[in-house]
């Protein structure tokens, strides 16, 4: 089944390359996956590293050269020459990973890999894949493919696919193109299986096919593959020529990724920070969002000093800052993590934004005046003062409710303005409901204090 | 391209379905893929609804009725009889997806449309797939797939395959079993296109198959589909027998739900809220989590009233209650997200809990001692008590510190103990954390107000 690498099992192979010995356990790692192969490889020194690669065959270097973690791939492509990287590692893979592993490269050895590339093709595809952004459909996409003329028979097809399948490992889909080279369809496996071989395929190729265009963003891309459960989309020039095609394992990352960085934003790191990396990776992911809060911070000390006198007089006021605070807070996050998400997943529905905040005004106010009145009974019960007691409920409504609107608005017109609306959630949304709820506490505080 | 629903275009629709006539947008909306009309069917009220199926021919319906929003399909089929869900649909679906939807109804309605089911073998297939749990790798399967025999010829494997794709969207892979139906490998389809017909299929097959076992966790399904790019994993009983195969695009679904979920907890959420859904349920979604921040909020106003005295003394103190209760929630809240994502992408490494824990006291001092030089340069321009520009400086890096440390241990201890992690997150860390900073607060300024 599944291999699980354990550290007991990392101590052992340190161990074993460390006397040089030909331990079983060299053999066993040679013959795992390269999946798992290169995680192993992520968690040793370059030198262990170095000296496990002589024990795997060259014929899996490449694939777990791709599994590595960025900065370990890095650090051993820096340390062989372009010819190796080109003859070692590209020359053996599709040319989507060859393009991915190349645009980390700098200019320079990206240009000398290029030049020691024997296969022409390839060079081509490579040079073309690299053209198209990172984060687009282009970007993702590989250029190997089974394509079938729609006037070839059953019989032409099978020998011209086996010509083809030569390069490729998967076949998932066959690709009908007319003439021109243009997508007008498919071919599925089984119709190629069930049909008589005199057949031709533009009696049985199936004519409904969706293709994106080679610019697509890639987070559409993976929207459209997944409403449509899709394990294979092709790619389309502008003219809506077959270019390649996107496999879902890709685009499974771009949607991990994408759900990574929501919810980074969320907890107020503004990078991707994994507990691996070394202490000053890990600060400096949190410094940005930690030096924002306290601004906010500043921000909410002036408004409690512009009433510094009022707590002179009533210090019990001080009691429920943080509650009031935090509460707007909170408020605001869920308001605003629903919106986001619903932005992400495309569930929004129809409704105008006016009709979306006349809702969330309504939840807000049921939750306001759920929350108040806990509290108020709280106050009855434990509290002398009748102005306290009805500052904190009254001041604690309307918090909860300006914290929803605000929750619910800012992300809705971030995204109008093509800002990434997860921007608003987290600790910006957070900051800025603490210093309003301030504000509305001891305004409300100074009215009620002049009554009671 | 891909269609893209507008406000318009369903006003449109209604009018169109109100007045009865055959207008073009009714054939438009018949020839759109399954997903589509679901998104659409999903917008209308019931009776636009069944209006609109009315044009939709026979042979989508089951396509439709998979895609449809869990609410509005349970509704539409509470509105038809047993007899009609087994013919209309439950007999043109893939096993999973057929044994998906009986398993949304109730235990008499399910019975009752087993027996209406004609085809035996299907109706045995469904009844086998409802014995799993449903977040196991038996809950996501399918009993569909292509399978030879090790000691078949090409020749003897095309022909069986045939018949066996006659029931088959899709083929992805070709499984290689023993006489004893135990899984020994997969035969590809490049294989079996380049091969010679007369070549035995044990010649030929790749021997390293990876496969579950039926009870296995659908995260665990997740994780290994994604670590292997696969596209499609086999599933096996005990005695490693092929019983069916899992598709990548329903673990997709899986990856999306389990990254909501972790998103949803962090902002304050307990259960899956979408901003369509009532205001009943978007206020339910999110009471929980605010009658525990309140409660927070009690416990830090009984931290403060402790020290009623001092600030009636000092009431200049009440100004940074909420500058030190906000960093410490937001410290807290970095260190468990990072946690709680590591948990969950598997990238946490080897360190031993006390390594850790000593490398997120290292962040959190280094980000402690920037914040705490920024507010305390702020407090030399516009403060001119020297007691508390300290107290805040202080306590703000013991608070960020001890708010970093409890953000990381919670969920790993949480973690330990097979407790969700994720629930660390969000308002339990930071209310946690408020608390904390309160108390270092109040401790700080007693003991520095003495001396100066």
């Amino acid at each position: 089944m599944q291999f699980e690498l354990t550290k007991e099992y990392l101590n052992e192979l340190r161990e074993s390359l460390d006397t040089g010995i030909e331990t079983p356990i060299l053999q066993e790692v040679s013959e795992l996956h390269p999946a798992d192969i290169a995680e192993i490889l992520d968690e040793l020194t370059t030198e262990h590293a170095s000296l496990l690669y002589k024990y795997i065959g060259k014929e899996k270097s490449a694939d777990i050269l791709i599994e590595l973690d960025e900065d370990v791939r890095e650090r051993y492509l820096d340390s062989i020459g372009a010819k190796e990287i080109a003859e070692t590692f590209i020359e053996n893979m599709d040319s989507d990973d060859a393009a991915d592993i190349m645009a980390e490269l700098s200019d320079k050895v990206k240009e000398e890999v290029i030049s020691h590339i024997q296969d022409e093709e390839q060079a081509s595809d490579i040079v073309d894949l690299l053209s198209y952004p990172e984060d687009s459909a282009g970007g993702l996409m590989a250029k190997e493919l089974i394509q079938v003329n729609v006037n070839w028979s059953m019989l032409k097809c099978v020998k011209e696919m086996r010509k083809q399948a030569e390069d490729i490992d998967n076949v998932y889909s066959i690709y009908v193109v007319d003439n021109q080279q243009k997508l007008i369809g498919t071919l599925s496996l089984k119709k190629l299986l069930l049909a008589p071989s005199t057949a031709k395929v533009e009696d049985v190729y199936f004519k409904d096919v969706l293709a994106v265009k080679a610019y697509e963003k890639s987070e559409e891309v993976a929207n459209i593959m997944e409403k449509y459960d899709l394990v294979v989309l092709p790619v389309v020039d502008e003219l809506y020529r077959l270019i390649g095609r996107i496999t879902i394992d890709d685009v499974v990352d771009v949607i991990r990724e994408e759900a990574d960085k929501d919810y980074q934003m969320a907890s107020g790191l503004t990078q991707t920070a994994e507990s691996s990396d070394h202490v000053w990776a890990l600060s400096k992911a949190r410094i940005p969002w930690l030096v924002i809060g306290l601004m906010g911070g500043v921000l909410g000390s002036l408004v409690i000093e512009n009433y510094e006198g009022q707590i002179q007089i009533h210090p019990e006021m001080a009691i429920f800052i943080p509650l009031i605070a935090a509460m707007g807070g909170n408020a605001g996050v869920q308001s605003s993590a629903i919106v986001v998400q619903g932005l992400a997943n495309k569930t929004m529905g129809f409704d105008s934004i006016f009709s979306r905040l006349f809702k969330e005004f309504s939840v807000g106010l049921l939750n306001g005046v759920l929350v108040s009145a806990l509290i108020f009974g709280y106050n009855l019960l434990f509290s002398d003062s009748w102005a306290l007691s009805l500052t904190v409920s009254i001041s604690l409504i309307t918090a909860v409710v300006f914290a929803t609107l605000l929750g619910t608005a800012v992300p809705l017109v971030l995204d109008k303005y093509k800002v990434d609306p997860a921007l608003a959630t987290g600790p910006f949304i957070t900051t800025l409901n603490d210093i309003i709820g301030l504000f509305i506490y001891f305004g409300v505080g100074r009215l009620l204090y002049n009554y009671f």
